[in-house]
């Protein structure tokens, strides 16, 4: 069972939604009836991070600004952030909780509350809530829609990749260790459906086909790349294609929209098509289905 | 540094509120300018729990009504749930999230989000979210406040106690695998300060008498107690007074009122004072100062 056969057999158990609860399981965030829009996530040491990889400090800000990006793909503003913290010791949960607070602030939000737990390894499990009065939803997007993407991709796996083999590459490991999410791009969109990347490209955007009842054709060329980022990738022996559609953790913006936007917003991608499934033009010229990438269980 | 210093810290760093956050760090849940109210709350695998004790059903249940309670602490009402779990497979998580949806039923909430990670060891942090119109703080008891307990205390602590021994005491072990969340008694009352009993009487009262810049007498023999509760406590070998006062995991409300109540409602077991501290009156009929009991850090 992979996660998103576990997320549909827990939607199915669980209900997706309830009388005041318009938008429940499956979504970026939950949406209540006021407006008020929740989204949890989670960074596991062993599974998510290493600690020989990044600072205290970066450890909270990554898991901060990764449950605020949830908030930015539904276009909510941050209200606010509840940290539950799992740590060995006082601390090592104050340098954690410094970092986490600096990535609130970073985005404009405040942390109001949260939990801490004694554990042998640290776990911070982050609670972002935000508001929105019309919450971009993942099941919006329709044949003839462009795919967008905001800045660029690879990068933060790119980093941790290279971390992983001891191999500090600074700007991309930053991107990596303190991610932002993309409130600053949140009031000039109006997108038919969006998703953050979170888990990579191809399989954020096969969960935005399945939501929407759509297939998507995108061309592999032209996803938006940071400067020195494929021969960096090729130095390291690794493949800068797939880590640019399979990566995950750049928590940029992955839209459609019918209206075409000015280019320093974001890069066109690719299509909305009928059918399903994520088609990936490649460098040889011909179209494949890919099917998806990291998934957690 | 002790759990209490360890939030006092992390207030100082972080900031307890914010403008649109009326009351933030160091109350059971934070309140937002809306009304909403946001509690998190964790159990850890090996901290607050060995899988032995309890199916994996007990341990969402437990988890999402003691994040529940702090809701009920505020007097609130549920709304809606999101539940980050760290677990080892996907049997093992959806038979806990079957325990988390009944305890969310069982409250009237609904479950509307949530994250999964794959860690080696289950944990289960739970954000509730609630409304309230006037939430009920910890810090507006006031000397000549009776103090008041709903229910009975010490038979979860017995229960585990028990379980860690290797002794099922089937009422008691229930009382600590499937607590339920006072919100029943939430529309009878009306306390000038409220807790829920998460970490004992003792402590859990030392934090509304800091958070309201007061003191409290009570007495150890108006702790209402379960049936058999001293016997099967005496039986293992424990102090039923020290269970009582210090044992948690109860989730009843303990709470402050200038006026009486209907003794169905809530057992009265002393009063508040000017000054501060816990002062409790032993068995042997002199009041003692009590230093709290159980804290995380």
């Amino acid at each position: 069972m992979n996660e998103d056969e576990l997320v549909a057999a827990l939607r199915a158990r669980l209900g997706a939604s309830g009388p005041r609860i318009p938008t429940g399981i499956g979504d970026d965030a939950a949406v209540l009836d006021d407006g008020t829009i929740l989204s949890v996530d989670a960074v596991v040491e062993g599974v998510h991070f290493e600690r020989a990889w990044l600072a205290l400090g970066d450890i909270g800000y990554r898991g901060t600004s990764a449950a605020l990006s949830d908030l930015a793909a539904m276009g909510a503003a941050p209200v606010a952030i509840l940290s539950s913290l799992t740590a060995p010791d006082a601390q090592t949960a104050l340098a954690i909780m410094d970092g986490a607070g600096e990535a609130a602030r970073a985005h404009g939000a405040t942390i109001a509350g949260g939990n801490l737990a004694r554990g042998r390894h640290v776990e911070l499990h982050t609670t972002a809530v935000g508001r929105a009065r019309a919450p971009w939803l993942r099941s919006g997007a329709r044949p003839g829609d462009a795919v967008y993407l905001t800045g660029t991709v690879g990068a933060a796996a790119l980093g941790w990749r290279a971390l992983a083999r001891g191999v500090e590459l600074p700007a991309f490991a930053a991107r990596w260790r303190r991610p932002r999410a993309r409130f600053d791009l949140v009031p000039h969109l109006a997108p038919s459906a969006c998703v953050d990347v979170s888990d990579g490209v191809a399989l954020d955007l096969s969960r935005l086909c399945v939501a929407s009842g759509v297939g998507a054709r995108i061309e592999l060329g032209r996803l938006p790349l940071a400067e020195g980022f494929a021969a960096e990738a090729r130095a390291l022996g690794l493949d800068p294609d797939a880590l640019a559609l399979e990566g995950g953790e750049d928590y940029e913006l992955l839209f459609t929209m019918p209206a075409s936007l000015p280019p320093e917003l974001a890069t066109p991608i690719g299509e909305i098509v009928a059918g399903e499934g994520v088609h990936v033009l490649g460098r040889d010229g011909t179209f494949a289905l890919h099917d998806g990438g990291h998934r957690h269980f």
